[in-house]
């Protein structure tokens, strides 16, 4: 994949340029970060025509390797003001790097607004083709018009009438091949920004398949076995295929770190239908089209998400419902049906909005008084608001901070104007280390430390900023691979492989210490965007209200202090870690 | 004065201490950058506890001296995140001066939300009164409640509903005497913090009269006399008296720097009624109650301000009605009847909201289409809706940029979150270096370069950096000695007496390019507390609509380059300058 494809939207103008060897190694996340820090006005206006939307390969999207296919995206944040780097799966990603196509950056706005373009790219031409029939159309709406005016054997990239209407909780979504699964690029609002486009969805039909250039096959293909192997002989992954990730809900509901009614408490009384094992139990029961163990990149061996069928089992209620939208639009509202919780999902991946972000805005409006927690409906005629863009619905789009400035709640839960997702950092103090000191703001996908309760104490201050540097440098590398962070058992038990990698696709002589001295680097060009943007996590912190307000039941407060936070640059880079 | 009173909102403790002979000589502006730069965490939440309030007084507030008795207010803004300070006429400040005070303090916040406390401050006690009969009531119903409760021989400042509601275009008001005037500290959302204190009104009763402490007496009563003199003989003092700061209006619309419809306009076409003959020509015929030349301040020679009577003539429509607030709540959205005008304005008094603000956030909100340019009852409507906190209130009230977030309107004329009061960057691009420099966003009391128009092309880039520099240290003085800007024709006569003031009042051997240097310093301790707030004025732009899209009728855009606008700091101080 060498090919980037420029696409102007106030001229309509494409062009295509081709990496020299150097570049074609700038991949993914590290690639959105090269962009921003060269071409893009740090001070820009984020919806503004100076603002670039970018949609970056990962390093070995292009390979059969499973859980590649993740596609990133980012820009400038209409969210955070600083760095977005967002990545999602579906089928879009893998059908891209089948034309050869490294990147896509969207480039100015159209001159009149509002705009609604399609960017049809085949391995014949790449055009922009004006849609004003899918103005306004929900993403399975536009979705089936796509397929209809493109063929089924098309990927998709497209936004919902929160992305179109600018909203900043707006996220871009990503259907697998049977309309089943929508995956979301969902945090930062990303979605605005395409919106602010004028562009209503990338269309990308693989029509042609161009060899994916690799420097040593016969080591590739070693590579690639041994760790299909090691992921699917690792028990973890085993869980993966059963639970998806709510196999973590019922320890994160123990440990006391699930945000439960806006943030205020981190348990939730009432998560028998939410567990792993009682969720997957439910969809097993319905039948029908519902199931476990599907993939959301095309041959993907870990298999983690779920469609959950309606009581017929003939049509869906959500596809995929996952950990942080199961807490936030659950136990976050006081909620604990599994059926409305799915649905309230579902309504979030049709109008287009970022799950956490609204879940939390939604917590903040509950807080305010405009609904009880717990009332499941209210909460779905929320959503719906959203879409059609009433005033409550336009407050409820702009996300957690807007809705708490608009009506006055201080009990926001937030770093860097953006929610936070299922992970109390009171509870789980090394994810407030990372939302406090990540370039992404309040993100877990950026370096969750879930993963450490275990082998140490999350109510502790012990080794939080330590272990987060590590984590953080480590999702640079994962969200640069263009691969998911479920690969990880296969490096962690032969990190290896990953030189091996890079040497068998680019002759990339890179060794581990150079790979996260390079994940490190990532995080400094970020950083150095933000700080041009004036969004330096210098000037973001722990929400006050989590440093004096204890949480129950462990009943403690966020105490890392912001000296020690500032501390993370300087922590040693752990070599061997992954 | 020097007592310096504060007032913990958490613990209900009041303290007292007495500013050292250094301290006595830090007043109002300057005062308040001392604070904040000393006591307040820079990077602390707007609206939460760690936040100040603060009162104070100017240099001279204590003095027989015409335009004196303005007090300052400030704090890190809810509004721009940053440092601001807002000052208000009224009979607050020379009220407060009497008792000796040199500044109230208003610490930490009450516990349970929302509380409704009056501060009580009289030359025996100082005490807070939970008054929540108060409780969202509009300011001129809550000032006849603090009278009957407190008698009428009172100063008062008070917030509205919108502050209550900790709306970030809320403003602090103070009345006159009668209770006709409304006066604001409105910018900067400095009515929100109040309200984040749980505070609804200051109440002080002065029934002591603690002397000034004056150095010289003779020299003051000597210099005092000079500039009453000079004053009252300057030209501009007459036009002033007679048609108030709507006197700039008609050539404002001539030259074409007048927002009309958001900030598409430099002119409007229907000026008719609100040009300052005209205007003090219907106050004339209404008759009744109505005047023009009434003091906003007590004793004030300039008297400027004006009281709009109804037809009747026995209730006013509003008072004062401002060069500001005129161009904002009419040009700007397209409406030219004066008694439409006034009522709107008279409703953000009520409701307690910045005019220029809300007036942005409306043009904002119509450009939406949520209502017609020119529709006066819907602006009404709006401003109503504000005070009631409907959900299109709580957006408005919120301010231009969060309207503009609101329903993804890119043409917002702000700079710092704060919106542009009436003069188009474009068209006047001294101010339009003044928002993109200035420590307090987009704001023209801290260096209008409206009197330069006749001697420094509007239009031109020329000398706009210089002249801002000068301009915006002189508003740093001025807002430090208490005083109003139209105090300056007798300093520009005779810079001297300035330095006299210092010396008949504090034995201060200031010479007037100290002075003048002092103002800088004033203006480099703001910008430090910015700077570690993360609001420098390095990541604040003139909005990028007004440097592409020409404004009409000169059809230019803003021009001059962000690198000649970074200049400012390195101009040189012009020391004969007032």
């Amino acid at each position: 994949m060498r090919k980037i494809v420029r696409v102007n939207m106030r001229s309509s103008e494409v062009s295509e340029e081709y990496a020299s060897e150097e570049l074609r190694r700038i991949c993914g996340r590290y690639f959105i970060a090269h962009i921003l820090n060269s071409e893009v006005d740090p001070v820009c206006e984020p919806l503004g025509r100076k603002n670039k939307l970018i949609l970056a390969q990962g390093w070995f999207s292009d390979l059969n390797l499973s859980t590649t296919g993740k596609i990133s995206i980012g820009g400038k944040s209409p969210l955070t003001g600083g760095i977005k780097e967002s990545n999602t799966g579906g089928f879009f990603g893998k059908r891209l790097s089948r034309l050869g196509i490294k990147a896509v950056i969207i480039e100015e706005k159209p001159v009149d607004i509002p705009a609604t373009f399609v960017l049809y790219i085949s391995g014949d031409e790449i055009q922009l083709i004006n849609s004003a029939d899918l103005q306004g159309l929900n993403v399975s709406e536009s979705i089936k018009i796509l397929r209809e005016k493109f063929g089924t054997n098309i990927g998709i990239l497209c936004i919902g009438p929160a992305g179109e209407k600018l909203m900043h909780a707006a996220g871009i979504a990503c259907p697998d091949d049977k309309d089943i699964q929508i995956r979301y690029a969902a945090r930062g609002g990303l979605g605005a920004l395409m919106g602010s486009k004028g562009l209503k969805a990338v269309v990308v039909a693989a029509n042609k398949s161009i060899q994916p250039e690799i420097a040593n096959p016969i080591l590739l293909k070693e590579t690639i076995k041994e760790i299909t192997y090691l992921l699917s002989s690792d028990p973890k992954s085993k869980n993966r295929k059963l639970y998806g990730t709510l196999d973590i809900l019922e320890v994160a509901n123990q440990v006391g770190i699930m945000p439960t009614r806006n943030f205020s408490q981190g348990s939730f009384e009432n998560i028998s239908e939410m567990t792993g094992p009682s969720f997957s139990a439910r969809v097993a029961e319905r039948g029908g089209i519902g199931r476990s163990g599907t993939p959301c990149v095309p041959g993907c061996t870990i298999q983690c998400s779920n469609v959950l069928a309606n009581k017929g089992g003939k049509g869906k209620i959500v596809a995929s419902l996952q950990y942080e939208s199961m807490v936030l639009l659950g136990p976050n509202l006081g909620i604990g049906n599994v059926d409305s919780i799915g649905e309230i999902n579902n309504l979030c991946n049709e109008i287009g909005v970022d799950t956490i972000e609204t879940g939390a805005a939604l917590g903040v409006a509950m807080e305010a008084g405009i609904a009880d927690f717990g009332d499941s409906r209210a909460a779905s005629d929320m959503i719906k608001q959203i879409g059609e863009g009433t005033y409550l619905g336009r407050i409820l789009g702009n996300g957690a901070k807007f809705t708490g400035q608009a009506f006055g709640i201080s009990h926001v839960p937030i770093v860097k104007s953006q929610a936070m997702p299922a992970y109390d950092p009171r509870a789980l103090k090394g994810n407030g280390v990372l939302y406090a000191t990540s370039t992404m703001g309040a993100d877990h996908t950026s370096g969750n430390a879930f993963e450490t309760i275990k082998t140490n104490d999350p109510l502790g201050k012990e080794n939080q900023v330590f272990n987060s540097r590590q984590l953080q440098i480590r999702a640079a590398i994962l969200d640069t691979m263009g691969v998911c962070i479920f690969i990880r058992p296969a490096f962690v038990r032969n990190p290896d492989l990953l030189v091996r990698l890079f040497k068998a696709k680019f002759d990339w002589n890179i060794t581990y210490p150079e790979i996260r001295q390079l994940g490190a680097k990532i995080l400094d060009m970020e950083r150095q965007f933000n700080e041009n943007a004036g969004v330096s996590e210098r000037f973001y912190r722990i929400p006050e209200f989590m440093r004096e307000e204890p949480l129950p039941p462990n009943n403690t407060v966020f105490d890392i202090s912001q000296q020690e936070l500032e501390t993370i640059w300087d922590v040693p880079i752990k070599n061997d870690f992954f």
